[in-house]
């Protein structure tokens, strides 16, 4: 299910590693509740259906539909982005949502009698498509990450590398033209490959093949009636959630102030960040995130701000100057921001030589077999199938995605004078990238981008934000702390990422599309008009928030934007080596980057029936910069499908994805409406305020005297 | 069904309005639920069981669950009285709980092969005659009415009659002195009628009926199940609504902090006291009070606090000194109690000349047409069985309820003598009270009490707060102000309430059990005991609140007894006239006590089809004084058990009162640790305070600054 937003993980590999377990148990229930459909051969229950070209699955009515849930989902996922960072998949809302309006439109027109063409399972996907690849830009354009981490707010915070030389603050003009030359090469170096890569290789792509399910039961008379129950679950706590937004406002005149402030557990706990934030996204996303990631986070919560902060606070003035200000990477915020990075890196480095491992393996075993048509053993299904025993299923598939050919001259062709352009481009947007750079990325970029693309294949597992560093690393210390090598590295980053991942991304799209008989020229369209929309809604979405909240970025701010940060001192730390970490810093680290190696290893290790019992570093490092209140929200989620579960199983395996996708959509649509306030200049009249006993006499004695 | 606390409305006839509507809505469905069992006749059903003698249904362990439950509903009694005086019943909790510990018990005892007697009807029914009898006093007793209308701090809030004649202070000792010589003599003055009411003239006493046919639901097979599970909905909520009860707590460090100035609506709204102050309670009161009730009450909060308040409070300067505080009752406070007064007035006259009507056409009737059995036509059922066709179910009943007979010379000997020692100590507690007043009263109660329990018989409508606002009238004025005669009219109430309520409540309980074949000694010895046990444990929790609270009973404190004020300033009324009120207060007094009786007559005259649309001048009057908070609440409690209802009307009806009384009762409960908190001097840590934008900007300059 090629998730929008990435099914593969972009801005940072923590959400990769949490959207791959997402999406392992939404699709995986999926899966099953759609295993009798398997047995009973799809594609003989449509036989009936006559598959439309390609030209008529691009409607009208798909991509005003397409535009519609992308500016919703640009603006839920852009405030995650800036908040903390972690991103659910909502490619289930989608699917819904997308179903839902086109069905309403369609059933509408029937009943005026107007209605000319049905509503396919093809047009289904062309949504599907377009939707993943916008909002997909607000992930994969690093607004919460290395786009932002160029900005003036985010270098203020760091004492190196905060000339002007490596500070670019965020502008539309340039954003909507950067994004444009980078987003379609990815597009274009992985086209004249899918033919081996779905039918040759018959790789999985786990999230595609999910969506492929999720919208071929959809199309079939059960299907449509559960998603309509399960829309009107969506709606009814999309209402709720946004009204809880709103009531919530009324009470933030101020600093400090509202529900967001709320010290459930005492002012002592607050002061560590642990509370409830009464957020209705985080407890959605909680409820949508499998219990290990929440678990993970707690346990990171715990160890960061229960333990290891409040030790390392009470050496004030001896590892560090007490006199700095709290967010000073030189104080104990750089023992956060840097044990982070240290345990997200640990990580990320383990998995991608997991992931290469298996990619070569993979790749030696399909050259070795080419004739068998089995992959590797990870791709356990489609391993029992022979090519010379091919179901009516795959017959059919096979038949309808080699129909309609997309010329390979046509792929090489746009990627070579794509790639011109860009260069040129690029240069005039960063003066510190040199034009050498970006042609040293262009020729290495199709290599991984395949490499990605079959990986996540095999896996499900998107390794952009691991190529993303690397490039930071590479290009930034190539170009130089004196030449801008921090923003060179930011920046090609952002190149790196975005082609890296509108591949994979396009893949699983193929592989949904050939389990759908879209046609992939139809898939290559859709996609090419969504991330045309995202290049454009992603910069202006951010720049509305950027123009709402002036002090975003900054600790402590509604929106913090903690992997802007992240990126930046990733990039300092290339650059200028590790001579900017407070004391006992790099132990710490390196510390913490081993045990996220050995910790991943042992999960692998341990197999199934004790990995879940062993917390994911990349889950346990998010809190270490952010909090546990958030944590908190998303272990009440937890809790609240727990019980529901006890409760009632099938119904909450079946609502509760719909319910959680409606408290997250709801409360990221106020955003919108919240936003607009605040840009009009009207303030919330109300201000609930916590304070101690102490305080609040004080405080009561100053307003009796006023 | 008796209600703990009054069947029968005692201290503010509002509250009789209340209970009456609650229990006929809520007794109307037991009653449909249980109308097969009325067809099939309960005592062949029951037939095959013995029914025990009566000394064998007074057991142990029914006085110590009624003990327990005592305890119980007195504190949350306790506490309703002195917030806001509404009372809902509580009858079907008191069931259900006495069902439940008794029945745990004897299943307990039952697998331990100890069981040497098994749990009948006929225990459960002296069960809840105890628990009615005992939490009753807590009602009847005034403590948020005329006994706390002595007090100094209650008296402090007007000007006149707040001399030391004419105060008194709670104190332990004399209350629960005052309590054991009044409370008994209800019961010996309606013993020796029981035979008539309940055999002869076959009166209904719907409250009584309803809770028989509760308890001999529970008692066959289907009902324990039921209620087993009514019993499982009605714990969790009494454990959220502790929980939450503590949580709240938490944030109440100083005046003017916490959920309960949650100022939901806007400042504005909550200066008018228009805010969802998050009180468990009286949502679950909201749940049990028939939809009318909850209409009138927002009717009555928007007409005075959205309009008049206002209205004349832009008089100020003009209408009342400007320079008075806001508690003083020649201002604006004034005319909030006199208007409130003068409607309730109205409407206890209207009903009062309505029971006595029909008091007097029903026994004028029953004398002509003595052999027919019938009594008015008000009471449909009976109505319809003549005396020569007595069901089995009445032949059973007739049959038991004779067997056990009480002596009338007990009862009269037993009355003589009590009233001797009573007036010999009543003229010790109040020297303002004259011998000679005491002796009137108790020539002349007997009667009353009569007509009291005759009324509440055909109407389920008990006047004894109507007969105690007379006492004040009329004792009061003879006493006259400058010998006390504030204080003698108050205690005169008392003395009137406690005799002619407790009268009609053991009338009811002798209709109770007669239809679980009860003895009639059994229920006298319970109700004795429950007066007894209700006489020692409501003083106790008063002083209990008392201490922890100082501030009991002024206006705007947590507990701010409203009804406290209201009798005493209609006993100041009575002494001194209407030179008291403030400028123009006399003419909207009449208004509305004209306008009280105008719409009363409507109700009555409209039928019941547009009765459903015209609110309750009683109920609208309670939040004259007390404002809208709690009648948000209690809307809030309507909607819920509207949209319950919407969604699932039999599961709503069958587990709406449990929830209900859970939320009540766990509220309830929580007052007790509370309470001792507050005794041992615990103060809560932090404050949750509301400020306007401006005044939060001062204050987060000041705190900044300190």
């Amino acid at each position: 299910m090629p998730s929008y937003g990435g099914h593969d993980a972009v801005a940072v590999s923590a959400e990769e590693e949490d959207k791959y377990y997402t999406k392992r148990t939404a699709f995986a229930e999926e899966a099953e509740r759609d295993e009798f459909m398997e047995l009973a051969s799809i594609e003989e229950i449509f036989s009936s259906e006559e598959v439309p070209s390609w030209q008529k699955q691009l409607t009208l009515r798909a991509f005003v539909v397409s535009f519609i849930l992308t500016v919703l989902f640009t603006f839920i996922v852009m405030k995650l982005n800036l908040t903390t960072g972690i991103i659910p998949s909502l490619n289930v809302s989608a699917g819904l949502l997308g179903f839902f309006f086109v069905k309403t439109w369609t059933n509408f027109l029937e009943k005026a009698g107007m209605l000319r063409q049905p509503f396919t399972r093809q047009e289904n996907t062309v949504i599907q498509t377009c939707v993943v690849a916008s909002s997909g830009i607000a992930f994969s354009g690093g607004f919460g990450g290395h786009l932002f981490g160029m900005s003036r707010t985010v270098a203020k915070q760091s004492t190196v590398a905060n000339n002007s030389q490596n500070i670019k603050d965020p502008s539309l003009g340039w954003m909507i033209g950067f994004l444009f030359v980078v987003s379609f090469l990815g597009l274009l170096s992985v086209v004249p490959l899918r033919k081996i890569m779905i039918i040759d290789f018959k790789l999985i792509y786990p999230s595609g093949t999910a969506t492929a399910h999720f919208i071929n039961s959809f199309h079939t008379p059960q299907g449509a009636k559960l998603a309509r129950k399960q829309v009107k679950a969506l709606g009814k706590f999309f209402s709720f959630s946004f009204l809880w937004g709103f009531f919530q406002w009324f009470f933030t005149a101020g600093e400090n102030c509202g529900f967001v402030n709320f010290p459930t557990f005492g002012l002592k706990a607050f002061e560590n960040r642990f509370y409830f934030d009464f957020s209705a996204t985080y407890v959605g996303v909680g409820m949508i995130c499998p219990f290990l990631i929440n678990m993970s986070l707690l346990v990171g919560a715990i160890l960061s701000w229960g333990v290891m902060w409040p030790l390392i606070a009470a050496k004030k003035g001896s590892w560090y100057p007490a006199e700095l200000s709290p967010s000073s990477l030189h104080g104990l915020q750089g023992y956060k921001v840097f044990i982070a990075i240290a345990m997200i890196l640990g990580d990320g480095l383990y998995n991608f030589f997991k992931v290469l491992g298996c990619t070569l393996f993979g790749l030696y075993n399909q050259l070795c077999n080419k004739n068998s048509g089995t992959v590797l053993p990870l791709s356990g299904r489609s391993s029992s199938e022979s090519p010379l025993s091919l179901s009516y299923d795959d017959q059919r598939r096979n038949q309808l995605f080699l129909k309609d050919q997309i010329p390979a001259w046509v792929a090489v062709g746009g990627y070579v004078i794509l790639a011109i352009i860009s260069t040129a481009t690029l240069t005039h947007i960063f003066s510190q990238l040199k034009w050498y750079y970006i042609v040293v990325i262009y020729v290495i970029t199709p290599t991984l981008a395949f490499c990605n693309a079959y990986g996540s294949g095999l896996t499900d597992w998107s390794l952009a934000s691991t190529y993303g560093k690397l490039a930071i690393f590479t290009i930034g210390a190539w170009a130089g702390a004196s030449h801008g090598g921090v923003l060179a590295g930011l920046a090609a980053c952002g190149i790196m990422m975005n082609i890296v991942s509108t591949a994979c991304d396009l893949m699983q799209d193929f592989k949904t599309g050939y389990m759908t008989l879209a046609s992939p020229r139809s898939m290559l369209v859709s996609q090419i008009i969504g991330t045309a929309m995202g290049c454009v809604i992603s910069p202006c979405v951010f720049s509305f928030f950027y123009q709402a909240f002036p002090d975003m970025g900054s600790p402590g701010s509604a929106y913090p934007a903690p992997y802007a940060l992240v990126y930046r001192n990733i990039s300092i730390l290339g650059v200028e080596g590790l001579a900017a970490l407070p004391h006992h810093c790099l132990e710490l680290c390196c510390v913490f980057f081993i045990a996220a190696i050995v910790i991943n290893g042992t999960r692998d290790v341990a197999g199934k029936k004790w990995a879940r019992f062993i917390p994911l570093p990349m889950a346990m490092a998010i809190p270490f910069y952010l909090g546990a209140y958030f944590v908190i929200d998303m272990c009440v989620g937890s809790l609240i499908l727990f019980v529901w579960r006890k409760v009632n199983k099938a119904k909450a395996d079946t609502f509760g994805p719909a319910v959680a996708s409606g408290l997250i959509c709801g409360d990221g649509i106020w955003s919108l409406p919240s936003s607009i306030l605040t840009v009009l200049g009207l303030k919330p009249p109300i201000c609930m305020k916590f304070l101690s006993r102490g305080a609040n006499a004080k405080v009561d004695a100053f307003l009796k005297g006023s």
